[in-house]
């Protein structure tokens, strides 16, 4: 996947044994092609929904490690299919959680969302409470932090890291705002439908980031069970990205058409904003502001779309 | 089950029209058989996992409140069959939240649990973070809560909710302390055995004032998702807990064996005390003290296996 990519990248390049697992259902194998042939990576297709075939794969592997990067990504279609997030995100948690304490894992790491929080005023500190996520994405990354929590405490060996990301952005998305500006620029250049009333701001933070996070929080965070969110001080409003992605496409007098209210979907959270407390205490902090986030991973994205997916042709719709 | 009993009794005192819904794994038939013939009452049979099915139910009855109280019930269970919880807590909850939707019900009404909390110091208030669940149980709970939260703020027509129970008592209890010691000293009298050291320190309600609970909750608590915990500002110890059916049942110089550490088993919280305040500020106070409820539960239960489980004959084991 999309941040998994940039996660192996890390881990190979400090000298680790990497197993990639994925389903193909929404990852490319294009953003593992430059590690193939690397004695130290290694790829297997497979579902995670599959629990035999799991059971069987971990058994025969003995992680250390796991980073349970899968997940429906996708907030919006859950509201349509509402069993995604159970299954994509809680029953699959569940299965790697599972075979994760039968083989004596050590160590778990799971990308959780600032959605858990759902609609609040005021810093997000991860001792806020309650939880009341308003999107089911939100209540699917809340349902498997639970059990990563209860494995941790439940089972010895096994110990959790959970971060809480923000909105991730970075060249090879496969979904939300700028990927999304791209496209409908690309097919238009003259029109961009922005969903909500362009207000809604949030803090967005690169993938090659929130690894470096995710690596300093698993290196210095030593509780049980470490909850600990991750993002930048600043935020960007969708108004401002469809600025920069206009200005990276070197178009001009574009019109805005907003579908209005608030929030972009229903479930969607139009603003928030993290107490950074607990990272920043652990000596790590976001190089980049989330505006320059925004204008670097449009930036990536145009560069990959133009390189790599389609070096003469036509983006897919 | 045990607290839906109270619960279908309450509801049909005050006129309401009520549909039972049970697949009998661990609820009793006996529990509403002075039910039967109730104009106003009727009993299916029917399992949660068992979505299309449960999709028809509820397509031809037109509920305006669920309460959903079908629920894995035995924490202790959960540590062996670690899917327990997923199935039984969360995905049969996710169906009754999909069905409920779709038909449009207008209230959800969800019992959660102190577990959510984990193993924290201090009151425990609704706001209280983060959510650490210690059990799989707990986890499971906690999963529930998220999705109750998520689809009631997707979906207009639904409200939720969500209670968070301490240990509830009474008679017709199928497990927990009282029922587990009652059973240990009738098959002998001179011995009882303690999980833990005896001190785990814990409020403990009788099922009819949760009941009650519920409903000035309901009726009162107005807002789209509403989380209140259920208490009693009391605490009884497992050893007060051996004291009182010791008492009850009329035996002496019975000899204790503990099996030591300060939890009774793992993913047990030994002791918590709830923030009651926002139940107290919509008008609900607990009748009986924590012992109370335990005395009154002990001498119902003892009743209940005397009159109408085997009023000649032996308890099963």
């Amino acid at each position: 996947g999309f941040i998994g990519r940039h996660l192996c990248d890390r881990l190979l390049a400090r000298g680790d044994e990497v197993v990639a697992l994925d389903n193909l259902s929404n990852g490319r194998l294009e953003n593992i092609a430059h590690n193939v042939g690397n004695p130290a990576f290694r790829f297997v297709e497979a579902d995670l929904l599959e629990l035999d075939s799991l059971r069987q794969f971990f058994a025969a592997e003995s992680f250390r490690t796991v980073f349970h990067m899968a997940a429906n990504s996708d907030l919006r279609q859950s509201a349509e299919a509402t069993d995604l997030d159970l299954r994509l995100n809680v029953m699959a948690t569940h299965h790697v959680l599972e075979c994760a304490r039968r083989t004596e894992v050590r160590e778990i790491v799971f990308p959780s969302s600032s959605t858990v929080y759902g609609r609040r005023e005021g810093l997000l500190s991860e001792d806020t409470g309650p939880l009341q996520p308003v999107s089911l994405y939100g209540a699917g990354k809340l349902a498997a932090e639970a059990f990563v929590s209860a494995f941790a405490h439940m089972f010895d060996t096994l110990r959790a890291w959970i971060f809480r990301f923000p909105n991730v952005v970075g060249s090879r998305m496969t979904h939300g705002c700028i990927y999304d500006f791209i496209n409908r620029l690309r097919r238009d250049p003259t029109h961009l439908r922005i969903l909500g009333d362009g207000r809604q701001e949030k803090p967005y933070v690169l993938a090659e980031e929130i690894v470096s996070a995710m690596r300093v929080g698993l290196d210095r965070a030593q509780e049980k069970v470490n909850c600990i969110n991750v993002g930048v001080d600043s935020a960007t409003s969708v108004d401002r990205i469809a600025d920069i992605v206009i200005e990276e496409m070197g178009l001009e007098d574009v019109r805005r058409e907003y579908t209005g209210g608030e929030s972009g979907w229903r479930g969607d959270v139009p603003r928030f904003q993290y107490d950074l407390t607990r990272i920043h205490a652990l000596g790590w902090g976001a190089q980049h502001s989330s505006d320059e986030a925004i204008r670097l991973a449009a930036r990536g994205q145009l560069a990959f779309i133009e390189n790599v997916l389609e070096p003469s042709g036509k983006e897919r719709p």
